[in-house]
């Protein structure tokens, strides 16, 4: 049978992405540090780069590998593994993969000390050109209380839900933190971590610590920068904060790119 | 050309609904109350019921009488005369037209009195079968500040962006009310509006406000209803509201039907 | 302290939905019929009615109940067991647990036998009030091909990914189907299932036998109509199909409620 | 009263882009070259960015500056000419100013004429820094006829809607090209147009047309890269095209960045 994938063909354009999106499989997540797992669902996207002369990738293939491991832990350096022997397979020298996942902590309220688990979203991505890299993505909610709000008004201050991300890529041999501290250290840098459980006396003290602790958007991601800048490893990395703003139908947003 | 859609056939299945939906048009939207007309984008769903001996619809159709009266102003009263047009053109009794669109209102900030636009959403609904009738969902942003948190808290209160929402159903020969007194009664049921723009006068007005207004979802829904109950005509309706919870990942949502 | 939320109050409405929506938790879904688990992410809304005269319920005993069971495996029948649970922890007689989340089933590809995952998913959705009710949603991807488009061309006939969807209730004492029965006879409904993976002689098989069962957006709700019907124990369905049409930007979609 | 987002600060981090996103405004969308306009809704993104020892900007004169324009015409030219007005009041040098939005195409079907309007994503970007830059995204979908499955296959051959994407940045002094030409190039690059209205004649017509043009995700984005390459006074591209699958419930997709 016909295999027109791998025809040659006269083309001015090479092509730097190809291959499968949306994909949900499951995941045995693994915290590279820790070596913590979690079964989850991960939504997939792995490509290859195709030089001008090669018509066309073989898509299958993605899902064929992706099942022969799905059993096994996945961290992010085994992403990175995981992109190299897709080089081999597809004939290629360029592999991204990506995987996104809900990812859980357990959270003690700050007084009663009530435990549940907290989601957040994280993401791995591992490419092989041009050089080896991992880069991991944490998104986690706080809560942002507005500086402005409580300096002028003679009660209360208005506060919302801040979405906190923050993408950091790593030197190549550089070890990765756990999950778990990238994600209290970016949360740290809003006004309060939000709780999956709070009774009143939690409560009180959340609402307290945050009205103590007022900070703008841009304070947020300004702390977020500096306290993803102690982290070991880090090459660079993004920071950003979107606040669902309570007195507006918009949000507010900030971004710190380093280095520029 | 063979017509498969006007075949007849044995099923013990009679259809529901069947038609378009997700499709884009230009609205030229219209207050019933007022006239107040707005250029505007509807996203469609129109469909039909079908007997168990008939194959298909026209999907075809749906878009051609779009088009012919696109031009038109539509209001909620005009969803249902096309309806009603639609049930001739598709031979059938039960037609179901819906669209929604993002309509504006000009609000003035509480002190200033600063001027902008505030996104809503509205949709209208008209079906003909059993009996005329015509719903009017109203959606809009407000501001919810949580009483416990004020009570226990020696100083602040947790609050969040409140997505609230009113669907009304008429009586069929009652005159139908103004979007926007739709909207403002159901935005007052919250602990504030929000607002486009706020200068820092603004904005110490409406964090105190706010504080000194406090409400639960359950307090949101039951003002709602209360306010919906006001307004001539109204047959029924639901309102519900959704706080995007500043203390927690999840959101906490009530919603009451009336009658029951 | 205070405890607001049990205060009484003076109000017309009794609130038919209050609770928690939009939260992720881990789940170990069960089928309850060939006790198959699969660890997942639950995306959880649980509610209770109040009276007229209670002023709130208490949000956080939501999340004590669902992390003091998270380890146990979840079927539909335990979604009703937990709800009736709950009516004593939240003081109500009535209340409503509902758990979406992403079900894997292997797919053996129809003639190289590949194997891999195909993802899809389904609610567990129960509740206590007027009476005891367990009700199976399950969302799963087809193909469709036009039978109009084939009629009438000499060569091709257009097709496009159709998403199918089945809403179960069931007879208070009725034995559960497995979910994978239910999702297989709704897939059979269209013009072919889709598949993870196809090599080029699968390709080849998929691509003639959609051509040779061809059916409209109507013939796919009938047919899962018919197919949900052979169910034992179904009190009431909704089948519903949208067609991601490949020739328009807008959707074609039918539905069939039974017992009307 | 105190203006704490104008005080100075010490912190080591700039921030990139700080200011309003996901805001609904009125828009009166213009195409550059053909001076065309339609009255749609804009969702825009607005942001300067802030040095190391400026505490915050002010996120209620981007609304204000918005509504003051928000009744001309604005087309991409405008764009950047907004973004250069706002360094002026926000004291900054670098402002991005982003809004997308939906417009319409009068289509005609291929054999009977019939005409109706078919939507797509438009989104016009201006920054102001490094170097005035004004970018165009045309985001349209057409039909995706796959040739391996029809060269393997005795009839038939698997299609499906294609999610089509080209990112256009202009050289400084370049005259715009129109949203239509852009558009119907990029989807011209796909096996066949979709349109809003097919009578039976035209049904035929597009089948066969599609099924005497196939073309792999990874022909298509070669060809609208080609297609791209031919318009004056672009100084480089992104093409993109997402095939949702009617064989899979994942999508496949292609890239091509120019120059590298």
């Amino acid at each position: 049978m016909i295999d027109m994938q791998s025809g040659s063909i006269t083309s001015q354009f090479a092509i730097d992405s190809v291959g499968v999106t949306s994909l949900r499989y499951p995941l045995l997540a693994r915290d590279a540090l820790t070596g913590e797992t979690q079964r989850t669902v991960g939504e997939w996207q792995m490509s290859v780069a195709l030089p001008a002369d090669r018509r066309g990738t073989h898509m299958s293939r993605f899902i064929e590998e992706l099942h022969a491991q799905s059993e096994k832990s996945f961290d992010l350096d085994e992403c990175l593994a995981f992109a190299k022997r897709l080089t081999k397979i597809l004939h290629t020298e360029a592999v991204e993969v990506q995987v996104a996942f809900t990812w859980f902590r357990l959270v003690k309220a700050p007084v009663t000390q009530k435990a549940a688990l907290l989601e957040q979203k994280v993401t791995f991505m591992a490419k092989t050109i041009p050089v080896a890299e991992r880069e991991l993505t944490i998104e986690v909610s706080a809560k942002a209380l507005c500086p402005c709000s409580k300096a002028i008004s003679d009660r209360g201050a208005h506060n919302q839900r801040s979405d906190l991300k923050a993408v950091l890529t790593f030197h190549e041999d550089a070890l990765l933190p756990s999950i778990n501290t990238v994600t209290e250290l970016l949360e740290s840098s809003a006004s309060s971590p939000i709780y999956p459980i709070l009774k009143r006396d939690d409560e009180k003290f959340v609402t307290e610590a945050a009205y103590d602790n007022p900070a703008f958007v841009e304070d947020i991601v300004r702390t977020a920068a500096r306290q993803m800048s102690t982290l070991d490893g880090v090459s660079k990395f993004v920071v950003e904060a979107i606040n669902r703003e309570s007195i507006h139908a918009h949000d507010c947003y900030a971004r710190i790119v380093h280095p520029k």
